[in-house]
C-alpha cells in the first residue's frame, strides 16, 4: 500500500499523526507538483484530485482523512484513537467534526481566499475555475475565533479534547490550528488559555513532527 | 434519552432515516421555532444552536449526525450501516464524507445564500450576523453539480454509493440530493441516469419518509 501526501498540506498531517500514535508505517509518497498544484501524474491517477489518499494493493483508493484513520483504527485497534464504548465514540466524532467543520474548514476559507497562488481556485480538488472571494476571509475569520472559543471553554475541564484521552479530535484540532496559524496567517488568540496550554501539549508529541 | 429535530431541516433527517434502517426507536422533539429558527428554549439549552442532538438519561449532548450515528451503530451493530471489515468501513466513511463535503454543503450554499428567511444569518448555528453571498450560490451550484456527476459515475457500477450494501453514505447522498431539489430549488440533473435509478430505490424504502 501506499499513501499519498503533500508534505505541508494539513489534511494529510491528519493521517501521518494517526499513523505516528498508532505506530503503523506506511510507504508515502509526495505529490507536490509545481506552483502549489499536485502533480500531473497524481491528478491523473486520482482524479478527486486531493490529498490524504490511500492506495491498497488491490488498488482499492481511499480518500478523505477519515476514512484512511477508520482504516487502520478497525486494523490496529490500540491504542484506541477514535473512542471506546458507544458514548466516548460518539463523542470523539462530534469533536472531531467539529473541529473539521469550523477549525479546518474556516482556516481554509481565509487561506484559499487570500493566497495568490490560489488565485482562480479556491475550492481544493476543483478543475473549475473559481475566483477568491474576499467576503469568505471575513467569514471564515469568524468560524476560527468561534472554534478557538468553543475549544477553549471544552479544554478547561477536560485534559483532551474529547475527554481524558488522546484521540482522533485532538489530531484534528491541533491540525486545525496550526493552519489557522501559519498557512491562513491568523493570530493565536491570546486570551484562550487553555487551547494554549493544550496546544503546548500536543506540540510536545513526537507525532506532531510526522 | 431525547432526539431534538426539526421537521423539515436535512441534517436530522439523516438521523431518523438512519434510526428507522436500525429499527430503532428514540423519542423526538421538534424545536423548531417562529421564522426558521430554533426556539429560544432549545437555544438556551444547546448554544450550539444546530440539529440533530441527542441528550443521553445523564445529560450528555451528542451533536452532529453522524456522531448520533456512531452512537447507535456501536449499540446496535445489526445491520451495519457503517461498513463491516476495514476497507468496508473505510469505503463508507469516503462516501459519506463526499457526499456531505460537496453534496449537502454544495445545497447548503445555495440555500442559506438565498432564502429570505435567512438574510444576515447565512452560517447554521452562528449567531453572529452573516451576509447572505450571491457569489455563494454560484459555487454551491457547482458543487452539487459535480456531487452529483461524481455519484452517477459510482452508481453506474454498484447498487448502493459504498457497495452492495445499504450503508449511512447512501442516507446523507439522498438526504443531499432531496436537499438540493426542495429547499434549493436545484433541478435534478436528468442526464444522471444511475442517480435517478438509485434515487427512485431509495425513496421507496419507508425510511426515506421517517
Amino acid at each position: 500500500m501506499k499513501l499519498y501526501v503533500w508534505a505541508s498540506a494539513p489534511n494529510p498531517r491528519r493521517v501521518r499523526m494517526f499513523l505516528h500514535e498508532k505506530g503503523v508505517q506506511v510507504p508515502m509518497v509526495d505529490v507536490s507538483g509545481a506552483k502549489s498544484t499536485l502533480s500531473e501524474e497524481y491528478r491523473a491517477r486520482y482524479p478527486q484530485a486531493l490529498v490524504p489518499m490511500l492506495e491498497l494493493d488491490d488498488g482499492t483508493q481511499i480518500g478523505e482523512a477519515m476514512a484512511i484513520c477508520r482504516y487502520f483504527e478497525t486494523l490496529h485497534p490500540d491504542p484506541p484513537l477514535m473512542g471506546t464504548d458507544a458514548k466516548d465514540r460518539a463523542l470523539v466524532t462530534m469533536w472531531e467534526q467539529r473541529a473539521y467543520n469550523e477549525g479546518m474548514i474556516g482556516a481554509a476559507e481565509v487561506f484559499r481566499n487570500t493566497h495568490p497562488l490560489y488565485a482562480g481556485r479556491s475550492i481544493p480538488g476543483h478543475s473549475m475555475p473559481m475566483a477568491q472571494l474576499e467576503s469568505l476571509v471575513e467569514r471564515g475569520r469568524h468560524r476560527v475565533a468561534r472554534f478557538c472559543e468553543v475549544f477553549d471553554r471544552q479544554l478547561a475541564d477536560s485534559e483532551f479534547v474529547a475527554g481524558n484521552r488522546f484521540s482522533v479530535a485532538d489530531i484534528t484540532a491541533l491540525c486545525a490550528v496550526d493552519f489557522a496559524r501559519t498557512l491562513a496567517r491568523l493570530p493565536f488568540p491570546s486570551h484562550c488559555v487553555h487551547l494554549q496550554r493544550w496546544h503546548d501539549a500536543l506540540s510536545a508529541r513526537p507525532s506532531a513532527k510526522a
